[in-house]
């Protein structure tokens, strides 16, 4: 597998890890958000100043209003969050090169 | 590093690896993504019938008609195939518990 379908595959099967846990298998409900966030993303959510910041992402997110994140939801996060980390790659990337 | 920041972090060299060929040094030329999605992705070409698929995709993401993906412009193409194999990722995790 390439380097670019591990990370896809990764993102699955990340994402199935947590949904697995509760209730509906294939979504994330708040509670399995919050744990795949703080787990896997242990600085967003220090970074964040608002404690409802897990409610906001789903409120954002959740197209069928149901409470939960399937999978088509979950990636405009991970993919905006994703976009964001970018920008500060070039600069990050010239400086380790200098050395 | 947790698996979803190596995801992610991923997405962006391989973005990077490919786009700092070329020209300028942050954006995907059609040879470039062709040459990405032929080696990161070499499935997905071969299953295409129409010989212009790389086109189509450029026209598809380049919102700022420069004829080059940006990260951003880029990140959706990802996020749509990964969403697209997801769609297979229940029954193939369901038959590979089975044994």
């Amino acid at each position: 597998m390439t380097e670019l379908e591990k990370s896809m595959e990764s993102l699955i099967t990340v994402f199935h890890h947590y949904a697995k846990e509760g209730g509906n298998k294939t979504t994330l409900s708040k509670k399995e958000l919050k744990k795949l966030i703080e787990t896997e993303l242990p600085n967003f959510l220090k970074a964040q100043k608002n404690p409802d910041t897990v409610e906001c992402i789903i409120k954002d997110l959740d197209q069928n209003k149901d409470d939960e994140l399937d999978f088509e939801e979950f990636v405009p996060f991970v993919a905006g969050l994703t976009i964001a980390c970018e920008k500060h790659y070039p600069l990050h990337h010239q400086k380790k090169g200098k050395k």
